[in-house]
């Protein structure tokens, strides 16, 4: 049993004609009153999030919502703690969490192959799709976000931002992001929708090795550099001394040619099945929200650093099991 | 009548058996005072340019000094009058003006090509060359504020930047540079020693076309995009409206070839032949140091905006007439 | 009513999966002899088209069968001829016809931008997908041949090929083809099975311009150079004289984008329904397989060049309205 | 002690504007009878090279001759004699083989890491440097020529081309040559004076791993591809059998920064010196030239093969310590 809601009849009429199985409805409480359908897909507009979710959960429905969770993180604590009372579960969008790419640049970190950490950059820019409702930070932020808190294996503890709206008044669609991890690692996001280029990059940088992940990139995704430069162990900044730079190979691993958005609709099926707590479960989402909330707010504070609030228990399930087996060995 | 001075003997000897016809010295002081030399050029750590320059327009030569002008505004108006009253050519090595990249890039912005200027962003990151005595800022950025200066025809009204210092203990390798010009266009830059690519990018985007300009690229440096975005004229970012969406062509317009350090090297001489206003001149170089100092002030004021101080009469000299000719019709 | 049918079962129930309302079997005669099927899309080894498109001729469908159309000449024109008694569609799976980037590169040379054309070089390289019944020259040069028949607007008059079989014994997995077109322009294309990069690119070389086509870009598959080289009107050979180099811009137009498989599909679908003849219909299929066996005698023959029969009334049917849709205005 | 003789006045003006110790001359002859020069570098017209180097070897001189070595094997055999007679040292311009980029692609067929070597394929094209003395075969294939004998480590035994002449009558500007080597390898070269880019690309397909050597590229000049087809091994090209395709990194070595054009002269001094045989010794020129003349033969035979004549004790100096010394551990 499958059925698809929507508010424009010309869409489900496209979705008719394409899966012939589907049954269509312009009214989604058909949906969620529906007994024989045990879990939903929330794809609507972002400020519409936290009503639907809730009431899918309220109805007894399993949730997978897209990114990001909700609109604040108030809401997105209530809907984890709906969600854990009535036992259902309830898993956000990252997609990029279920590519290859990022789960080899995860891999490149927890193995301690780049080193230490020193800073990472990302630039996700695009001609377009502007959103009406959301500006770029929202809408295209949490894509980097959720994946440099994955791949540092560590949330961020404070957020600034600044940008600029020039096509919409109000709705900004240049951002800037500045994010502060532990142990000293930075990172910047630059998000744009006012780009000629499609550009959905993000650089590691390590103190041993750096890595660059290019989505735009058909197979060639990741590339590791086998570079550095070195420093003197004991040195104060005033004496004299030489840095070493190290000059090595290049390396393009090999992905396994998998689709993001099938292992993300399987991953949510397989916890349905086995309760298993989704990779990119509420709480996940909520901290991307956690995130975007001070950095919002520091766009209209001359790009101040806000505190990023932390989590009782952060990542206790980032396990790293999951992703784990997205790549063969 | 050829000289070069420098405080290391190996450096002089390799310049021997290259110029046999040059005369070195280990005293700059013997080049200082010898009369046969008009015009001298300073390439020395930039918190020497300021003692340098000075000693060298008292002694009476013409000079071309290496970029930033000074470690700092107040001397730099000092070398600037001292010039003036000396009535010797002062010119400062902002090579980047001496493209014909960036000629093409300032004249698709003067002749309206790219529409209103919405903003720009310039990275220039590489795996070092890391300075001792100054900065990633101070180092790198002195290229793109000079193009983007140049480039817009306006200058900077405040400037701000966050950055860290990874490898060497207080100086910082990464920088962003926060700049907002006049008319609501900004412009970001990003700085870096630490990273697996060198980078030099610099891409504008207005409000009819856009323009990339990847000087990593032997050939096909400039990239103009016929792309942009369109908002019904009258739309108070709350109402229903459409936004249109344009793709043209990209044109890669071929550029003369041309070495820029020759060409601002013959810039300089035509200068003291002629009495011609250089196109990077005291005043530029002074204005270089102007947004380099705020944004310098920013970086340990948590990335806030500081007012960039404004010359009286700003950018009179670029008439346009010298980058002009470097672009045959 | 749709069916499919297939000899392999797992095949099929993947197909139901997939589509529930399409009937499958796994005889393909209950498809040929289901009344209710106007139609049939022959997709099967080569050396089994001229059979299945005989019988579903015979038994009234349209046929669009994939390319190359036959093994063989001979056979070739047997179908074409029996589609012509029976007043039934033959069509061949030429799909990059109906692509947007060729059609592209066909207006470039057919409005006179490039001047006259001298000659065309293309690549289709690739690791794997290596035929079993098939040598590289038969599996992947009739994109090539198709493509520049159409672009061109004209048929080879010799063909010649050398080529090596290294994986498989007695099937070339890489192929070198020589093709002389009329007015002197020539045409080299190298195929393979076995290199390391996809490569899918066509370069054409006119006395004004040149063009490249390379399909592996996402969205700039067409760059336009503006450039040449003039030798004076009157010369010998022999006398004093001096070339001229023009280099200009490079342009790279904006593709509609369109699923070239779908604008085949519907074109059939239009054929069939007015009467109209394909682009890619019987006859140019046949003109592929007529520069196909010369070409294949000539791998063993040293390379030699061998003439192609010409049709007697050759592409009459290219009378460039089916392509000019494809481009909005 | 440096002289230089040229026919034409202008150009030893810049001579001795850039090097004022240089003496100059219009009458070559003067530099060959000045006993204070013992070497000499011929770079003229390749029509003049037998008579300029016997003439310079006859004074006594060792010589450097830019490839080709002359137009003719006879010619060439006359020269090596000549200069085994008169114990000078005879070395051709084949510059490539200095270029570290070169040595790390002999090293991996050396060391068998590509396993056996199927194929390779070399495109060399530019718009432009027309030449009116040879054709574009002459002009360009000796630089592949010499790079794959020298990588394979092995002489062709037949060649073949085709080409056509568009710009100036009865000098082809383009041409493809095929070479057959020992043990089933094959190669094919593609030289133009007539495309829109410049590309410089050498790829080498081996059983076990694929290399693409780009000359165009900056840094990354060398990429090495773990990538591979399988047969099973006792198959007879009949029976049903599974191939498989291995897909594993690609790896981009570091390369030394090194000047080709520097090492060759200081490899030409040091021969001098010590009496060493010149890795691209006068042997080494005469093969290029056995395989260019049966090529251009080919040319107007309709592309045929024609053998290659073989030495009798080929690339015994080919040692491999000359080039192992360009790359440090």
């Amino acid at each position: 049993m499958v059925m698809v809601a929507d508010l424009a009849e010309d869409r489900l009429s496209t979705i008719r004609a394409r899966f012939p199985l589907v049954v269509t409805t312009l009214d989604y409480l058909q949906l969620l009153h529906n007994e024989a359908i045990e879990a939903v897909v929330v794809a609507t507009p972002v400020s519409t999030h936290a009503r639907l979710v809730r009431e899918a959960l309220v109805a007894g429905k399993h949730v997978l919502v897209e990114k990001p969770i909700t609109d604040s993180g108030a809401t997105a604590e209530g809907l984890i703690e709906l969600a854990a009372q009535s036992n259902r579960v309830l898993m956000v969008g990252h997609t990029f969490l279920f590519n290859p790419a990022v789960e080899v640049l995860r891999n490149l970190v927890h193995c301690g192959e780049l080193g230490d950490i020193y800073y990472a950059h990302a630039q996700r820019l695009n001609l377009g799709l502007f959103q009406r409702d959301i500006n770029v930070l929202w809408d295209l932020a949490p894509h980097d976000i959720s994946i440099l808190m994955h791949v540092l294996g560590a949330e961020p503890i404070a957020a600034g931002a600044h940008g600029a709206a020039y096509v919409q008044h109000g709705i900004e669609d240049v951002a800037y992001v500045n994010l502060a991890f532990p142990k000293r690692t930075s990172a910047a996001i630059h998000v744009s929708w006012l780009d000629p280029n499609k550009v959905r990059r993000i650089t590691i940088v390590g103190s041993r090795k750096m890595a660059v992940y290019d989505d735009v990139q058909t197979l060639e995704k990741i590339r590791v550099y086998d570079r550095s430069v070195h420093a003197p162990p004991h040195t104060d900044g005033f004496g004299e001394f030489q840095l070493s730079y190290r000059y090595g190979s290049i390396t393009i691993p090999h992905l396994p040619s998998a689709e993001p958005l099938r292992l993300e609709d399987e991953h949510f099926l397989e916890c349905i099945r086995t309760g298993r707590v989704p990779l990119t479960d509420g709480r996940q989402g909520l901290q991307v929200v956690r995130v975007l909330e001070p950095a919002h707010a520091s766009l209209s504070a001359g790009g101040a650093l806000f505190p990023v609030p932390q989590q009782a228990a952060a990542c206790s399930h980032s396990d790293g099991t999951a992703e784990m087996q997205l790549i063969p060995a």
